[in-house]
C-alpha cells in the first residue's frame, strides 16, 4: 500500500486496520448463570440515568427551559421513582454524573439510604469519544471520588454518558478497578470485556436502545426529536422484551431517565411493568448485583 | 486554572460556572393549594398560542403556504375553538404575539369579550435567547402595550415564544410587573420563580412538551417534522395526564395551536378531553386565575 | 428607520414590511355553496400527484433507486389507481409535471380518456420560490402547453410542486387564465385568491399536509424521513377528516402519490375510504368541477 | 443552448439530459410466472443483510457502541434467525459484505450448510454511487471471490449496500455474470434490467423500503433516527403486504437485519409472519431460486 497524505476511505483500508478497530473492545466469554439467586428464572435490572441539568450543561447550558427539566428530575422525578420502587420493594441502579450529584447531594444520599446502587455516569455527561485519554481518565477518577465522598459508597460500575464508549474507556475502567460496565450491546447476557484480545475480568451488563425510554419519548426542539411513540406501545415493547427474557432465563435490563419516565402520562407504564414482572418468578436486583452474580455463577 | 483564549469546554468549567448557570433562574417554593376553588379536586388550564402568520414571519416570511396556515388560524381555528369553549362553558388563555394581534384585532377583542384571557407571547414570535437585553425588553413592553391597547385589558402573564426563556426574561418580567409566567418545566405544580437565588413573587405555571399538540402534529417540510402520532394516541396521552393530575389534586395544563388542533381529524380529541374532564370534579380556569389562586392558597 | 447594510431581523421590521408580506397572497371571499350538485351533502375531491421520476430528477437525478420509484409509479401505481377508481366509478384529478407527462404520454392520455382531470404540476417538479419570475412563468406556460399537446385538453388548474407557492405564482396563474389553484391552506372551503388586496377570481381549493399520504409514508434515506405511521392509523385520520367534512357539508380533499399509496400494504386504505364515502350522500368530482361549482354557487 | 461554466439546474436541462438519466437503468420486460413451483400461489423471499460491524466501519468505525451491534448480529442475531428458519423449514438469502464474511467465516459456512443462499453486499458496505467505476468493479469482484473462497459457493446475486445503485453497477453485474440483482423498486414482480435500452438478461427481484425492518426500527443517535413504529404495527404492514401479494399470485419479499429483527421485542413478529404465510399455499425460496424461476417461467 502506498502511503498518502489524505486519509484512506474505509473501503481502501488494509485488513489490519479494520481488524484492529473491530478487535479493540470486544465481547469475550459469556457470563450466563444456569439460574438466578434462589433459583429465580429471570433477573430484572432497572436503571435510571439521573442526568438532571447536565443534559443541557454539556451542550453549553444555554437553554433555561431544558435546565428546568433538570430541576424537575430532582424535584418530581427521582422522588416519584423512589416511591414507586419502595411500594413494590424493588432495588435499582441510578447512574449520576458528578455534577448532578454535586447539585443534589441529598438526593444521592437518599437513593443509597433506600438500598439502591449509584454508578458512575461521567463528570458533566461529556462525550468520552472526543476527549484525550488524560482528560477522560481524570474526569472518571474525579467522578468516582465525588460520588464516594457524597454517598459514602465507592461505585463499582460505569455507564458511559450517551453510551459513548471511547477507545480509552475500557483501559480506564481497569485502572479504576471497576467490576462492571453497562454501555455496550454485543449480547443479551453478561459477558467479559476483552481489550485488544485480552480478558479484563470486567463484566458487561448490556444495554440496548430498544430498552431506553428516551429513544421513544425524548423531545429536542432543535434536533427534530419528538416523543412520537405512544406510551401504551412503549409498554408493549418493554413487556415483550421482558416476556422473552423470562422465557429465556436471561436478564431484562431497562434504562430510564427521571424527567422522562415520571411524566404523568408515562409513569403508569413503569408501574405496570413492575407489576407484570412481580407476578412471575423473577429476581429484581441492582446492576452491580446482577453483574457479580452472573460472573460468579457462569456455566 | 490557566486562562486561555479559547472558551472552555463544559467538562473544563470551574464549579462556579456551572453553578452560576444552573442557579440563575430556578424553581423556589411550591405554590400548591390544598384544594381548588369550591373545593374542586383539580384545576384545568387550557391554552392556545395564536401565532398565526408570525410562525412564518419570524423565519423571514418566505413561505406563502405556511403564511396561509396563519390565516387559517384566524379564519377557521380560533372561531372553532371559541365555539367549542362556549358550548362547554370553559374559560381558557390565548397567548398572542403582538404582530398577530395587530393583524387580527377583532379576534383578540372577541376572545376577551367571551371571557378568556390574553397573555403576552412576544412581538413576532422571536427567539428571546438570541436578543440583547435591551431589544428583548423593548419588544416585551411594546407587546404588552399593544395587547392592552387592542383589548382594553393589560396582560398579567407571559408565555415566551417557543418556550425560549432567555437569561434576561425573568428580570424583564419583574420590570413589567407580571403576575405569572408559563414557559418552564421544573414541576407540575405552580412555583415561585427565583432570580439568582432571590424570590421574585412571580408564579410559574409549568408547561411540558408532552402536553403540547405541536409536538405530535407539527409538519415542517424542511425540518423533517411530521405528524406521525395518530390523534387517538395523542388523546390517550393527554387523558392519562389529566387522570393522574386529577388523582393527585393538581393542575392539568395543555398547550395547543389554532391551526393544528382545529383540523377536522383532531378537534374531536379536544372535545373528548373536555367532556372527560367535565365529568369529574374539576375547575376550568384561565392561566392567570390558576396562578393567582395557587399563590394565594399555597399550603 | 435608518437604512443599514445588513438586512433587518424580522423583529426589527417596520409594520409595512410584515403587513406587505402577509397581504401579498391572501384568502378573500368564501366560495361555499349551500349544497353540492343534486343536493349532495359533501364533495369528495381525490387527487394524485404523478411525479414519477421528477421526484429525483429535480434533485439532480443521482439516485437510481429513487428513479426506479418513478417507473413504479407508471408501471404499477397509476394503473392500480385507475382500476380502483373505475371499480367505484369515481373521478379524480392527476397533477403531472410536464417532464413526467413527456416520459409517459400514454399514461396521461389514458387518464383523460377514463374521465379524469389532469392539472399542472410544474415542469420538472422544481421549487417555484427559488426561481426568478421569468423562469417560473416560462416553465408554467410550457408545462401547460405540453399537457395540452399530449392530452388534447388544456389544464385549468395548478398545484404547485411541493405546494411551494412563490411570490410570482398567483400573477402567473392570472396570466395563464387558470380557473383554480390547489396549493394553499387558509380554509377548508374554497375561497377567492387575493393578490395585493385585489380579487383575482381564481378559486383556491385548499390542501392540507394532514390529508397528504407522503406526510406519513414518505421514505428518504438522507433526510431522516421514515414511514413511521401505520396505514391503519392513516386511514383513521383520513376517515375522521371525511366524517367531519360530511357533517359540515364541506369538501373532503385528499392528496396522494402513485408510488406511495399503491403499495400493497396501503392501497386497501384508499379503497376503504372510498367505500366509506360512497355509503354516504356525497359527490365525487374532479378538483376543476368542485372549484367551478363552489364559485358559481357560493352563498 | 448556450454553454456555461456553471452546471445547469434540472429545470434548465435539455430533454436529452433528463431522458438520458431516466433511461440509463430501466425495468424492461416483466418476469412474471403464471404460478410458482408445484402450482403454489405465492413466492416468499426472505432476506437478511448481515452487515455486522461494517455498518459502523463504513462510517470510519468510530463508535464502539455501534460496533458492538455488529458482534451482537453474529453472536445472537444470525443464530436466532437460523434457529427460527430451521424450525419452520424455510430457506432464505443472506447478503454479506466481504469484510463481515471475513470477520465471521464460520457463520457464513453455517448459513450455506443449512441450505440458505449468500449474496454479494459490497466490500465494507460502501456507497457505490460515490466510487469511480474501477474502484466499484474491483471491490465487487473481490467481494465475490471472497464469499466464494469462504463458503465454497460463488454468489449469483447482488444487493447493493444501502440499495445505493451507481451508474456503473449494472455494467459490473453483467461483467460478473450475475443472474440477478435485488436493489431496485420499479415493480412488485421480477423484471429484466435494461442498460441504456438494451436487455441484460439480469433479473431484478425488487425490494421496497416499506418491506425493510430498518426503516421502522433503526436507531441512530446522530441522525435523528428512532424506532418509533411499534412492532405490532410493523407486523400489520408486513402481513398486509403478504396478503395482497398472495391475492395477486406474486412475490412477498422482505429485507431484515440480524441485529434489528432479532431483538426480543421484535423476533416474534417474524415468527408470526412465517406462521401466517405457512398457513397458505406458498413457496418459500431463496432470492436466487425465485429470480431463476420467474425468468424461466415468465408468461
Amino acid at each position: 500500500m502506498t502511503t498518502t497524505d489524505t486519509p484512506l476511505e474505509p473501503w481502501q483500508w488494509p485488513e489490519e486496520q479494520w481488524r484492529g478497530i473491530v478487535g479493540h473492545v470486544r465481547a469475550g466469554r459469556s457470563y450466563r448463570p444456569a439460574s438466578w439467586p434462589g433459583g429465580k428464572r429471570c433477573a430484572v435490572a432497572l436503571s435510571f440515568d439521573s442526568d438532571h441539568e447536565t443534559n443541557e450543561l454539556r451542550e453549553g447550558g444555554k437553554s433555561i427551559g431544558r435546565l428546568s427539566w433538570g430541576q424537575y428530575g430532582n424535584r418530581v422525578g427521582v422522588p416519584r421513582i423512589l416511591k414507586l420502587l419502595a411500594r413494590y420493594d424493588v432495588k435499582a441502579t441510578f447512574y449520576v454524573p458528578a455534577v448532578a450529584a454535586l447539585l443534589y447531594e441529598d438526593e444521592q444520599r437518599r437513593v443509597v439510604a433506600e438500598g439502591h446502587e449509584i454508578g458512575i455516569h461521567g463528570w458533566i455527561h461529556e462525550l468520552n469519544s472526543v476527549l484525550p485519554y488524560e482528560a477522560e481518565r481524570d474526569l472518571m477518577f474525579r467522578s468516582t471520588d465525588t460520588l464516594e465522598r457524597i454517598t459514602g459508597v465507592r461505585p463499582v460500575g460505569l455507564r458511559t454518558p450517551s453510551w459513548d464508549f471511547s477507545p480509552s474507556t475500557l483501559k480506564i475502567e481497569t485502572e479504576l478497578g471497576l467490576q462492571y460496565d453497562s454501555s455496550l450491546m454485543a449480547d443479551e447476557d453478561c459477558y467479559e470485556l476483552m481489550l485488544d484480545g485480552q480478558g479484563t475480568g470486567i463484566v458487561e451488563l448490556p444495554v440496548e436502545w430498544v430498552r431506553d425510554d428516551a429513544v421513544y419519548f425524548m423531545m429536542h426542539r432543535m434536533q427534530s426529536l419528538r416523543p412520537y411513540t405512544p406510551p401504551a406501545d412503549v409498554l408493549d415493547i418493554f413487556r415483550r422484551d421482558f416476556d422473552a427474557a423470562y422465557e429465556d432465563g436471561g436478564i431484562f435490563q431497562l434504562t430510564m431517565h427521571p424527567h422522562i419516565i415520571t411524566q404523568r402520562s408515562r409513569i403508569w407504564l413503569l408501574e405496570e411493568l413492575i407489576r407484570h414482572a412481580k407476578s412471575k418468578d423473577v429476581w429484581f436486583a441492582t446492576h452491580a448485583e446482577v453483574a457479580a452474580y452472573a460472573k460468579a455463577n457462569a456455566v
